[in-house]
């Protein structure tokens, strides 16, 4: 129970998207419910050749950000604060982890390792949904974030082309929602 | 994409208690996701007799509250609000889950039946996690909640004593908790 009321924490990490009628920055604990969610809705989107197990993907999806409660989020689009990231993170994640009873530090451990590696089916689907989820946000949102930040259509599209290495369908779909939201100025045309 | 986009308003349905260190009120989401990462967490508390399913306790954590959306927070020791619940919240699963596609629009309003009539192992345990988790928070937060609506250990009991038919080791564990509330005059004693 010590670990249940410490993730209570991820409420209180803020990200840099605003919920969709942008009233508010999102916190962790918000955008990874809307993830597992997501991926019980997308799931039948991704290819038969990727095949994901749903349960490890919503596991990883419900826990890929507690790190941040010690790590603190940072901006994906900010190189600077993105160097010390990895070695903030893995010191969070001896701490937290180790809180759990020792089969679960392990298994907790090992999907969060998993979703950072990228090299399995349900890591590529998480990380995929993981920016899916902020992108569809920020468009509904008139690209509030975006503006805010300047950012571009190639920065975007560096950061979310992986969406395609879990499922072409979806990214095709970001595609046309990134089109739109250049043609509409909430992404910069050239960067 | 359509219910992805419109189930982000859960992050704006506020609940009546507080995060574990008081500063503001819990919403939907962030309750759900909890109680998501506590069913991973505390499921081998349940009982072999019991057993749930994983997945489907983790789906009917995700979205049990989505009806609140349009239903709103009822607050659970409000007996008055809670008269015409049922009937708000089965007008606001036709119209949320009627937005997803026929076959995963019937998976959604079963797992949420599921929920409510509480007749398995899945739903038993879903709804002691339900239970369980504001009352940690509330007692985490020095019973902020139940001192600001006069709550009473037997109104306690009545509302909790069904966390033991899914896993008597959370019940006993529930009921230290609630003793250790009267103890400290979060909960009164007589009511």
């Amino acid at each position: 129970m010590e670990f249940v009321i410490e993730v209570d924490k991820l409420k209180k990490i803020t990200r840099q998207n605003y919920l969709a009628d942008g009233s508010r920055k999102e916190n962790d604990a918000e955008h990874s419910w809307h993830l597992a969610l997501m991926a019980l809705v997308l799931c039948e989107h991704v290819g038969a050749e990727e095949s994901p197990d749903l349960l490890r993907v919503i596991k990883m999806a419900l826990i890929h950000d507690l790190v941040e409660i010690d790590a603190g989020d940072t901006y994906c689009y900010d190189e600077k604060a993105n160097a010390g990231k990895r070695e903030r993170e893995l010191a969070a994640a001896d701490r937290l982890f180790g809180i759990l009873p020792p089969d679960q530090a392990r298994e907790f451990r090992e999907l969060w390792e998993e979703f950072e590696e990228q090299r399995t089916p349900e890591a590529r689907f998480a990380a995929a949904l993981d920016r899916l989820q902020p992108l569809t946000l920020n468009y509904i949102a008139g690209g509030k974030s975006w503006r805010e930040h300047g950012i571009s259509y190639s920065q975007v599209i560096k950061r979310n082309s992986s969406i395609g290495e879990s499922s072409p369908a979806l990214w095709k779909f970001t595609l046309n929602i990134i089109r739109e939201a250049v043609r509409k100025g909430y992404i910069k045309e050239n960067g």
